[in-house]
């Protein structure tokens, strides 16, 4: 049983050692894998991204714990589900959305079961007091049920997703960027037909798209179909953030060389 | 068999992974959890307290494995040791003085055994040679009295510690600054009595105690009992120790709304 | 069985946690074992050396696994091999150079059965879609010949080694920096005979040889025999890079007190 764990906690602090302490004490074999506590500090869309991007390359009946969660010690609901044959848990503020939407069905719950958290609930971090041991006794088989009564309008995040514009270009735009100055879109490699299609973005313009990073050209904006199967631009090389100044959020529209159904 | 981890090794070079590498050829089992590779270069005391906050949420007869060693390759000893049903292995600095003082009695041995050592010690990387061979022997089931002689006298830092002053007032300190810039303090929930409590610190006053950082007033220092039970000062979402230059070190008043016994 | 995990990934972004998702997907029991993420990006000679100074404390039949490709979507090819009891695995392009030269001969093999790889290979990820499902298949003893044909020229990087000069004395030179600001050399304990030995690096002289940074003068540059049992350049509690201005590639010269033989 895995338990794989998001935050914007950072490494400098004991948090995120105090969690796993909490969840072996409860799930003693549960094995502890770290996807990632650099999310942007109270940055739910970022950790909901990086959830999507991971949800499915870990093992059946795996718990998804992430705690991104600028509400704690307000009415804001903690949740557990699951989605596609793996669990989550954490605050009701739209941390979920993508899991829902592309890993669905999900069931949902409240945890409001008080034996499910620790015996002592702090003000301020529900990462311990709370997540943490629902995630360790969903791990150890405790009944998804068993944590509270079902959630049916959790918290969503407005996703814009991309679309087909009427003149036959799609709109889409930058989701992610990772640490290299990648920009990460949400244009599906299904929507683009060849590589003769035409970028703009940040007031460039990219022509075609490569097969690999490597495959592109020095110095300047290039396009290749990433690992999440999704448009992605890149400097080879080198840092298209910096270089273009991209941050999630920016537009990005394809022209010429896309499918249009 | 949980092994924790601090250090002040940080994460970018191999001597963390290295002193795994040596644990797991002991101990194949053992479980490895990173508490904190991020304490400041030879910050004892920081250190100290990192332990102190992490060392009882992990299952009894877990080994706390902690090497922030300024003295490595001095005459310093080397440590292991029992309290609260734990162990810890480490210099003798004064690491595991709140260890001692929350937790104990401490039985504690010097490491002098050389079976428990690699079979060459450096003079520069006692954490792989001595230290993580010790933690991975203890996780195993060697008897603490087996690395070699009783210590009675281990090196201790000085704690303060919060104190009720002759006019009624409490004074403590910060002891720990955490990286969203939230001020942790010595003064621990049972010394104040209610929400009218004052507070002064660097200069600012703060009137009552506020349930959780959600609750706090945007852009001014708040205070609020911490995960520690122990008053805590933060601005919410935003950063204390920017804003107002709080250091681990500064007094803290509190006056009116105080216990007296 | 103990996978090893050595990339350039850094930990912002998901990457790191998703290659463990996969291996285990595929090897479900297990241990790994991050040595570090920090690689400086596409630094193949940082790489080959940390991987060297790590690969032995680990147990026999642990797996490494080094991704520092910047040709990841070329024609380079992906290897996996074995010395010294251990297996190694990633792109060829010269990382296992000293792998090779230290614990050979070794058996290297490309990885070509498409079984061994995840079912749709990225053009930017193979971290995720080859080496980590390899890894993961060699952890669970999967042959290393069936991953494809032999390879009996892997590329390697150019090692200089540190040498005897004709007037008796020995170049070597600056092979790693580490996080502290330590400069640690190629020149082995075995070419120095006595610590009346001079150094020359950076137009600094150092004279003799410390046992431990405890050893060393303050605020000057010093010389000691580091963890790896090589020449070591340190600033007691400081950072001789910053001080000198030392990195890797900088050339030693060590005069007198040199073996001759």
């Amino acid at each position: 049983m895995i338990i794989t764990l998001t935050t914007d906690f950072g490494l400098y602090d004991h948090f995120v050692g105090v969690m796993k302490g909490v969840m072996l004490s409860i799930a003693p074999s549960a094995r502890l894998i770290d996807i990632t506590h650099d999310i942007t500090p109270y940055n739910v869309r970022m950790a909901s991204f990086v959830l999507n991007s991971s949800y499915n390359y870990f093992p059946e009946k795996s718990v998804h714990l992430c705690v991104v969660d600028p509400g704690v010690g307000s009415e804001r609901r903690a949740l557990a589900g699951s989605a596609g044959g793996r669990f989550f848990v954490g605050p009701d503020n739209g941390l979920f959305t993508s899991i829902i939407d592309n890993y669905g069905p999900a069931k949902i719950h409240e945890i409001t079961d008080s034996k499910m958290k620790l015996a002592r609930v702090s003000g301020t971090f529900h990462g311990r007091d709370i997540f943490a041991p629902v995630a360790a006794h969903l791990a150890s088989g405790t009944p998804l049920e068993s944590v509270g009564p079902v959630v049916n309008d959790p918290v969503r995040l407005e996703m814009a997703g991309a679309r087909r514009l009427d003149n036959g270009s799609v709109a889409g735009e930058i989701v992610y960027m990772d640490r290299f100055g990648n920009a990460v879109t949400n244009i599906g490699v299904h929507m683009i037909k060849d590589s003769g299609v035409s970028i703009r973005v940040a007031g460039e313009t990219v022509k075609g798209i490569v097969p690999s990073y490597f495959a592109g050209v020095d110095s300047k904006l290039n396009a290749t179909f990433g690992s999440d199967d999704t448009l992605e631009l890149f400097v080879r090389n080198g840092d298209a953030a910096r270089k273009y100044g991209l941050i999630a959020g920016d537009k990005v529209f394809c022209e010429s060389g896309v499918c249009r159904t």
